[in-house]
């Protein structure tokens, strides 16, 4: 049995897609960031850094309970620990590895402040024009990639797409309407969208968008204090 | 023979090092971004996200030359090949990778935007102030880290560390005068800096870091309009 800490954010989503890809059996744990519940001694002793979505394997490596942090290594140790969704070897596990790091490192990164600056704190023009810069410059990219490969890793379906799927899921919700670019089926963007649907038509995927709905964002019942505690602002800010 | 796309940056470091450690002949190429070197056909050929570090590695897997981007990658890739500093399978293997995902994923990215705010768009007080303090908070969770473990992934030295060494040794040089909690040796982070000190001090490192410094930053030869595009701000802004 796997423990999953979690809430509704896209990082979360890609642990529940890779976990009823693989029939794993787990228990979903919804951890309220707003009212600072990654700040617990008990989630720190999992993850030090206060984030979700954290697992624990009750049959981890060397027959023990093992915890795993961050999306990216969760996703890395669930495809070793089956076999599933990253080749052991070749091109076509570094291939996966190459488009798994740019979600990591520049599309997960980039639109989270994206979403940070145009849901939160709009007014700062600068910032609002930097990450839709780039937002938009990271659609291209996938796009792009997509009309050249059926999947992002290459023709298989991979731990590179379930990490990079929720993140387009997400921001077309929040922004499809106001950012046209970002619009599910968007004409702009062809080969993702294409790619998404053929995703979203996945039984797992569409188990696991289930299992996900069911616990909607935490956020409405946030207060003013409790958001800025999250973003660090406010007294919670530090200017060195 | 490994060819390496290059540029002063921390990612292009943490190559550098590797690569001195595992002791493989590799080739610096100096890619100069300021120029609109990384959109050329060739280079976006080898990476369609245009930008550095990149491998060419002229044996790669299947007795083909094979291309790597993403550093994160790069690394993975180089320690699979020569079966040194990640382990290959266990604990330690995934401790290993959770904290080279800490870099990739938080650490990398968000003193990436310190670096832009503080050094181009200073007058923007609230993205400052968001990342002074989350890269203070990301100080933190490192020195925690480091004095409850010798290196980030464990007891032996591994792609974690080499990944976040750089970034610090960049921070200090760039901003150890004007935000103390960065400078070299700082005593708000003592574990920080013996594990610093001691990477600092490994024969490969050396030898790594001289290679490095050859290259300056070649920021100081860019012109406005240049590091307007880099940043995608002036008239190469996109506003949806």
């Amino acid at each position: 049995m796997i423990d999953l800490y979690a809430m509704v954010s896209p990082n979360v989503q890609k642990i529940y897609l890779m976990l009823e890809e693989t029939g794993l059996a787990y228990t979903p744990h919804q951890v309220n960031i707003w009212k600072g519940e990654q700040f617990r001694p008990e989630f720190l002793a999992l993850n030090p850094n206060a984030k979700v979505p954290v697992i624990v394997d009750g049959e981890g490596p060397e027959g023990r309970p093992y915890t795993v942090f961050e999306s990216g290594a969760i996703l890395i140790y669930l495809a070793e620990k089956t076999g599933r969704f990253l080749p052991r070897e070749g091109i076509a596990r570094h291939d996966t590895l190459q488009w798994l790091m740019v979600q990591l490192t520049g599309l997960g990164p980039m639109l989270g402040q994206f979403n940070h600056f145009c849901r939160f704190a709009s007014d700062n023009a600068y910032a609002v024009s930097r990450y839709t810069t780039e937002a938009a410059r990271l659609y291209r990219l996938v796009d792009d990639r997509l009309g050249r490969s059926r999947y992002l890793g290459g023709e298989a379906y991979s731990i590179a797409d379930m990490a990079t799927f929720p993140w387009f899921r997400t921001e077309a919700r929040l922004f499809g309407q106001t950012h046209p670019f970002m619009g599910v089926g968007s004409a702009e963007h062809p080969n993702l969208w294409r790619w998404f649907d053929e995703i979203a038509a996945r039984p797992a995927v569409e188990k696991a968008l289930e299992v996900i709905d069911r616990h909607p964002s935490t956020l409405a019942t946030a207060t003013t204090d409790e958001v800025d505690r999250v973003f660090g602002r406010g007294q919670y800010a530090r200017r060195s």
